[in-house]
């Protein structure tokens, strides 16, 4: 496999939202304790395997970034370089950012909770404008949705992918890329050419690295969750 | 001061051998907590001055790493992208590392201590081979002195400023550079024309940040320790 690239896919540690339930998308919740100490074990595991990333990308979310530091740190990699984006953000959850998921079933049903969730095309209510939960006029944003499909996550996606991402990985380099759950699951649809239906079936663990090894058309040939 | 290319220095919060009065060079201490609580005060004073970094570059060493991140977190500007170098690493202190500062004085008495210290080109011997405080074979490092001279540094150190800092500088972005004691003593040696005699009287204190505004000849026009 010496020549094929290398991606390590990495979703962030526990926030403190996912202990509490909430939906978070672009409100930038930090990790929580037990999300911090996920992120050293992710680095554990990638020494574990030998895994020495050249290279990072993160999304502009604390919970990703405090991730990877951690991570990183824990395994001595901490010196590599840095690029990061606001297209590598978790989706947006628009109306629901910010509410207790579970209130949010019990008042809209089960059918409608999991078309929100799950479904590729469907987005959420827009965020209500003056929302605290709102990101607009946070000047690291140039754009800001007011709520977003997976579909919508994909298509913000794919240019830096191809603008950012692949330039590094074609340099023979380990490139990591640590986001969230929804932005990963979109670069994974797009990389294995998943239906919508096979996306809705794709959940991914918090800060538990995932190596995929290219070819040299970017087709996926092997992938893996990595453990100690 | 509007068109003035603004830079922020920031020597590195206190670290475990800060602490223990060791020399510590290439080694790659981490922080005390007490260098933590330090780089997220920094991150406090950035923020109480309105100085919002828009790169970062640090050394590659974990305790200029870190207090990047604590002090960005601290600030919510931890989205910035980052380059690291090895260009920007403490001086090497040769056989000097791994030390304890207060021994090496009793041993070699208070006027060659001082000139290790504190001359601008007198090296401290170099380590010794297979040392457990010698950094070579690292494969982080292309290149690992066996001593420096504060000379060497500035001479490493120049290559990286005019190759990577400016650049980012000429963007009238606000550029932040996490480093050490004495590579940041060398920066400004040279920003401010310093003669070797100066140099030997500044003494930069832990993690408290420097703004530094520099004319489009790249001359200091105003420097300032930044407070609460």
């Amino acid at each position: 496999m010496g020549n094929m690239y290398k991606l390590i896919l990495l979703r962030h540690g526990e926030s403190q939202w996912n202990l509490e339930n909430r939906f978070t998308g672009w409100v930038d919740v930090p990790l929580s304790e037990n999300g911090i100490a996920e992120a050293k074990r992710a680095g554990e595991i990638l020494k574990a395997n030998s895994l020495y990333p050249d290279f990072l990308f993160t999304s502009f979310l604390q919970r990703s970034i405090a991730t990877a530091f951690y991570c990183l740190e824990a395994e001595g990699r901490g010196w590599i370089d840095v690029k990061r984006s606001w297209r590598l953000n978790e989706r947006h959850y628009g109306a629901l950012q910010g509410k207790n998921k579970e209130e949010v079933r019990k008042e809209v049903g089960d059918e409608q909770f999991m078309l929100w969730r799950r479904s590729y095309a469907t987005p959420p209510d827009p965020i209500e404008a003056g929302s605290q939960f709102d990101q607009q006029g946070d000047p690291k944003y140039s754009f800001v949705p007011r709520t977003e499909s997976l579909k919508d996550v994909l298509e913000r996606l794919e240019p830096y992918w191809y603008g950012e991402i692949v330039p590094e990985l074609v340099k023979e380099k380990l490139v990591m890329v640590c986001a969230h759950g929804n932005s990963l699951r979109a670069l994974i649809k797009k990389l294995n050419h998943l239906s919508p239906e096979e996306v809705q079936k794709l959940n991914l663990p918090t800060a538990k690295p995932m190596l995929f090894e290219l070819d040299r058309d970017l087709e996926v040939v092997s992938e893996k969750h990595l453990e100690l």
